[in-house]
């Protein structure tokens, strides 16, 4: 029976416990039985005799589950073999980094769909996982359900990864995607995309290039670049003009967000992509280009965020370790 | 110390040994010291004390090996770990057919870059592997090193794949993307890929959709379809003509040899691409479209061709194998 503990209950925690209870059938059959022995957000929790629909059930009706301990606590003392830890994005690691390390101490293996502690320590996480011999999975952390992690630890694994230039930010991708098209200013296209909540009210952590920074900061730690996020170079989005697509248009370009690290470069900044170009992909897609030595360009899109293909990710993730073999 | 044998020792047999000889070190570290204890090609073999780099100059200087034994002999009586079929895709089987079965029989496992015997009979040898308990890997079969088929297998192994959409084959598709860019006939395009050597002499296979629907069968088995090649309905591209491009540019939309399989479809055929949509890219690229219940829609690209693609590829199946988890 495999355990799992469930922290951060949000969207993403309870999209993958959605998913866990719909795929349990064929999860079961291929890596065997499981059992979530644990939930907790920040301010309450559930261990014990419960279900997930229960407790999915709770969380919406009385936003909250029950008092069954802090999530620290239930790390430190319940038993387990899978954290998963869904809490929020901090670029300093958050309460996410403490979860994870005192998981991995413990000897379970985590998944996570958090940047911020592979931001800030992804060296540390990595070694303490590897001294515990237990797995760190973060497939969910880059580009929802597009297979960014799995193809450079995995499928490359002996090609030497000479740079990965990628599209990281689907909203920062529909917003150039809707002014190569309308040939609008920034910001009315930018309202839009809030009235469609694929902006947030406050799109400073988009539109500057942090998330899209987060992300690369994994990658590049991931292909053997010890890269910190101060450390990328980073230009947002705001200035972009109607104009500028013109102009580009009229060479055969377009303008895309791109977030790149190879030997020389480490940086997120808006660039002309030939129109022709798989990342000149247009709308709230995600999408990478990694370029090796023996495979050649190998190029992957997908959708970058949504409920259930960071679950499905996250799924991937338990597959692997698991079944991995 | 991982024993490896290879039949088959053209093109890619060539190429795969001599990236296990310029990843040795990486290789060794990752999954343990190897050897290669055997080659054997149609006419020649070579077993007992020699190096790879001994192999590859006896068959260019002198364009065989020694005399050590028929290839089914070898696979029949010689103790190794890994076969790595490269013998010539023939659609019945041919030998190679008869090489994994061996192979599989004998508990060992298979790496193989040829259609052949999983277009014949993908249900049996599967089952024969897992009755053996080794592992029959084909990732070279599909699109060189785009990553087709461990996608299919390990990281949506818990999606439901829809169905698949792809462009399969790199010569049709760099004829195309020419007709598109060029508005030339068809043949005079094809003259210059024959000239380039990206068309074959006799260039059947490739443009009548055969090799496309070869490796649409591997894809549709491997996502759970029982497809036969009977079964592909089939169209080439030698009717195409630079007028049907102008007609489809002028509402957006460019021409692909598309190859796809669903509940509905098993089919290769010319098809309507909107030109922004990732599967119009161009030149010699493979790409494949995975529509899933959970993971939304995976786009993968890759060169579908080339010496060291297709052995990378089967460099990822050797890590998949020994270093899986």
């Amino acid at each position: 029976m495999i355990k799992i503990a469930i922290v951060g209950f949000g969207t993403v925690g309870q999209g993958f416990a959605e998913l866990l209870e719909r795929k349990r059938e064929e999860i079961e059959r291929t890596i065997g039985k499981f059992r979530v022995v644990a939930i907790a957000d920040s301010k309450s929790s559930i261990s014990g005799d419960f279900s997930i629909g229960d407790a999915i059930k709770m969380k919406r009706e009385r936003r909250r589950l029950r008092d069954d301990g802090r999530a620290e606590e239930i790390i430190e003392e319940l038993d387990f073999d899978v954290l998963v830890e869904a809490t929020y994005t901090k670029l300093d690691g958050g309460d996410g980094l403490d979860y994870i390390r005192k998981a991995l101490k413990k000897g379970s293996h985590v998944i996570t769909s958090n940047k911020g502690p592979l931001v800030a320590d992804f060296r540390g996480l990595m070694s303490l996982a590897e001294r515990n011999g237990v797995k760190l999975m973060y497939e969910a952390t880059v580009g929802g359900a597009m297979p960014v992690i799995k193809l450079a630890r995995r499928y490359l694994a002996f090609c030497e990864i000479e740079g990965v230039r990628g599209i990281l930010n689907g909203t920062c991708n529909y917003i150039l995607s809707r002014m190569e098209e309308e040939r609008l200013p920034y910001e009315q296209i930018l309202n839009e995309a809030q009235e469609l909540g694929i902006a947030e009210a406050d799109p400073t952590y988009d539109v500057e290039g942090i998330d899209a920074a987060a992300k690369l900061v994994i990658i590049a730690n991931t292909i053997g670049v010890d890269a910190k996020f101060e450390d990328v170079e980073r230009i947002g989005i705001e200035k972009i003009t109607p104009e500028a697509f013109s102009v580009a248009r009229e060479k055969g370009y377009t303008i895309r967000l791109i977030a790149e690290v190879s030997k020389r470069a480490l940086r997120v900044s808006p660039r002309l992509v030939p129109l022709s170009h798989p990342l000149a992909i247009k709308g709230t897609m995600n999408a990478a280009m990694f370029k090796t030595d023996t495979a050649g360009n190998i190029f992957v899109a997908g959708r970058g965020a949504g409920k259930e293909e960071t679950a499905s990710a996250m799924l991937s993730d338990l597959y692997d370790i698991y079944a991995g073999n």
